[in-house]
């Protein structure tokens, strides 16, 4: 049984959210191990010895966030020293880190900075990959106490340290091992509707979602003794869900839909200009977040207004007359214009209705017509999305970068 | 004092991060109240009991969110009957709120939703203007358990009952009132470092930091028996913040930047139009993003290659050989060129260096070059930003929004 404490006024005040418990818990769950209770208290260091002596009977770990700094309110070492009858001592290796850290940053140390290394006289130490504070571990009463930094980074640097260690002092010395599926396309439900006809996954293969608008990022985690074993039954979840999912995973890894895009584009050694007008500049926006996607990424136009539209993408003034600006006509027209003009490989034109203002009973706030253009011809495609403004816009984007993606890759469009 | 208790498998497994504590701890926090403890638990009965009934000696009121809602897996009013030595009994009230709130949206009430009517016997009800599910109140050894749903927008919906709920019950029965104010150009440390000049508020006015990357948004809280007097209090420390912070605060209230610009760019009848290079089209989908703006935005250009400068915005050939694509004039030619070409009233420039690669060290990663040419000539900046290329796009494109407010409003540039 597992306790997690985070330590800060900052967080009893509301200042800042309590992301530290939610990513250790997140991590914890993945490989299996659940979490009994959080706590939060504040930094008074009666309060955080006080919260250190009353965990439930069932606890033996106990992970603990924040209060490791160097300025006078963080006290969470000496709070735990006071609460295992134990006292501060300065740990010559925690120092020597320390240093270390600061040197590499062009600093020396200050007296404030010194007292992160003075830490419980009993305590092991746990090496921080990222910032200057150590980590700490204490045993009291059968119980495991792992001391973490507050800051996100630093703990979330540790957590995999953290996740072998209970592990190991579980008795369970379990390999550990996870596969992330993007998708996009099917939102949670979808998904997990889709899912509902797969088979079921091997046992102890846990699937999280981990949704974050649009897309949902799928991360399948196995544990076992074996490692093989472990690598085999998730390597046999993975197809399953591939199967079930198909051409919607568009990426395995830490790789976003616009790098995965980027990288097809430049194996391909073809380019990309866009003509946007509901998403406003977001898709370009999204195009020239990923380093280096000047090589790929030539122009875009936010083509707002219908002169902007005949002006710089060359939609023909009867084609806005006719069919009105939110038209398959004039997604295909600015696609074109835009291929045309920029002499890129590919060219992509966008208009919409975003709302929350407007719509019209045979166009609705939603309707986005898409059309890509490139060597083999023009692709169009009609959608219609609910949703704020917002996420009208950020619908719209990744939809126009997965119809790409799509036909990159020879994928049939995606069924609405 | 108070605690609050938050509940769901979904928090202790990190599926879903904690925004209910943050945001009743910093609604009460701004009243003037402290919050001690938070505990997180899954939805076994008997682990919410169990913290139920062990609260801090010193707790008078207990705020509680989750498990409330209709499904099996919701059994907070059962356990807080378990706890309390009370039973469950169908509350006429609240089934009577839930069947009025179901027929609003055209549903009829099923057996599960009518559990949500279940509630101990000895409890109070606390209406929830948003959702199905009551609150309630219970009361135990001299202390107030409030008990809300877990649903963020039901929480936040129902928290200004529970602060005047402790307010009065506290024996306070104080005023309690706040005023945003909204800050861009100074990060949270350089606010606080300017407001260490300033004279000090008015006692019991409690300033609070809300950093959202570009900006910050200070809130001031007032509370007191005497409404007039916090009125008058609240209205000095406004006036103190205001003559310290001058011109960095473009708004008060719930307003963003870009609304902000939309209502100067209406009054004045005029309109603005932009040529972005490194935020890569960010602007135009951060002016996008205020409904309506339409009628004062009218066409941006994202000009990555030196082509697209020259063919869209007519930069000379000749300025970008000389003075490279990354500088003062290139700026100039394209604020002058989009104004020009697009017939607004104002016209952006932005080219700059957005990172992580493309930096020298003339031009390192985050030299940015901002132009806003109008009626009275063209305005030209240089600005040196660090930060991730997120960071970097994110405060270009605020700091040319905010040339143009302050241009529009006659204000001096920013002091850099």
């Amino acid at each position: 049984m597992i306790e997690i404490i985070t330590i800060g006024d900052e967080l009893t005040s509301g200042r800042t959210a309590d992301t530290n418990a939610a990513m250790i818990a997140r991590e914890l769950h993945a490989a299996g191990f659940s979490v009994q209770r959080i706590t939060t208290v504040g930094d008074a260091c009666g309060d955080i010895s006080a919260v250190l002596r009353t965990c439930l009977p069932v606890t033996r770990f106990v992970i603990v966030t924040g209060g490791l700094g160097p300025t006078e309110d963080d006290r969470t070492a000496a709070a735990a020293a006071a609460a295992f009858n134990d006292t501060l001592a300065l740990h010559p290796e925690a120092l020597a880190m320390l240093r270390e850290k600061l040197e590499r940053r062009g600093r020396t140390m200050n007296a404030p900075q010194q007292k992160q290394a003075m830490l419980p006289s009993t305590c092991t130490l746990i090496a921080n990959p990222v910032g200057t504070a150590c980590g700490f571990i204490m045993r009291h009463e059968n119980r495991h106490y792992l001391f973490l930094p507050g800051v996100p980074a630093e703990a979330r640097a540790m957590t995999e340290f953290v996740t072998g260690y209970i592990n190991e002092h579980a008795g369970r010395r379990h390999a550990i091992m996870s596969i992330t599926l993007r998708v996009f396309g099917l939102w949670e439900s979808a998904i997990q509707e889709v899912l509902n006809y797969a088979p079921a996954l091997p046992g102890d293969v846990c699937l999280g979602f981990y949704p974050h608008f649009p897309e949902v990022a799928l991360r399948l985690t196995g544990h076992g003794p074996d490692e093989a074993a472990v690598r085999d039954r998730l390597e046999q979840a993975r197809r399953v869900i591939a199967e079930y999912l198909g051409g919607y995973i568009y990426a395995e890894g830490d790789i976003s839909l616009m790098e995965c895009i980027g990288k097809l584009l430049i194996d391909s050694g073809s380019t990309v200009a866009v003509a946007e007008s509901c998403t406003g500049g977001l898709l370009s926006h999204l195009i020239t977040g990923v380093p280096g996607s000047s090589v790929w990424f030539e122009r875009g136009l936010v083509v707002y207004s219908n002169a902007a539209k005949t002006q710089l993408a060359g939609v023909g003034e009867s084609l806005l007359t006719q069919h009105g600006a939110v038209s398959a006509p004039v997604a295909q027209a600015l696609a074109q214009g835009i291929r045309k003009r920029s002499a890129s490989t590919w060219g992509i034109g966008i208009t919409g209705i975003a709302g929350p203002g407007g719509g019209a009973p045979e166009k609705p706030v939603g309707t986005v017509f898409f059309a890509l253009d490139g060597p083999e011809g023009c692709r169009v495609q009609q959608r219609r999305f609910t949703g704020t403004r917002d996420q009208i816009k950020m619908l719209s984007a990744f939809t126009a970068l997965d119809l790409l993606r799509r036909t990159l890759l020879g994928l049939p469009a995606e069924v609405q």
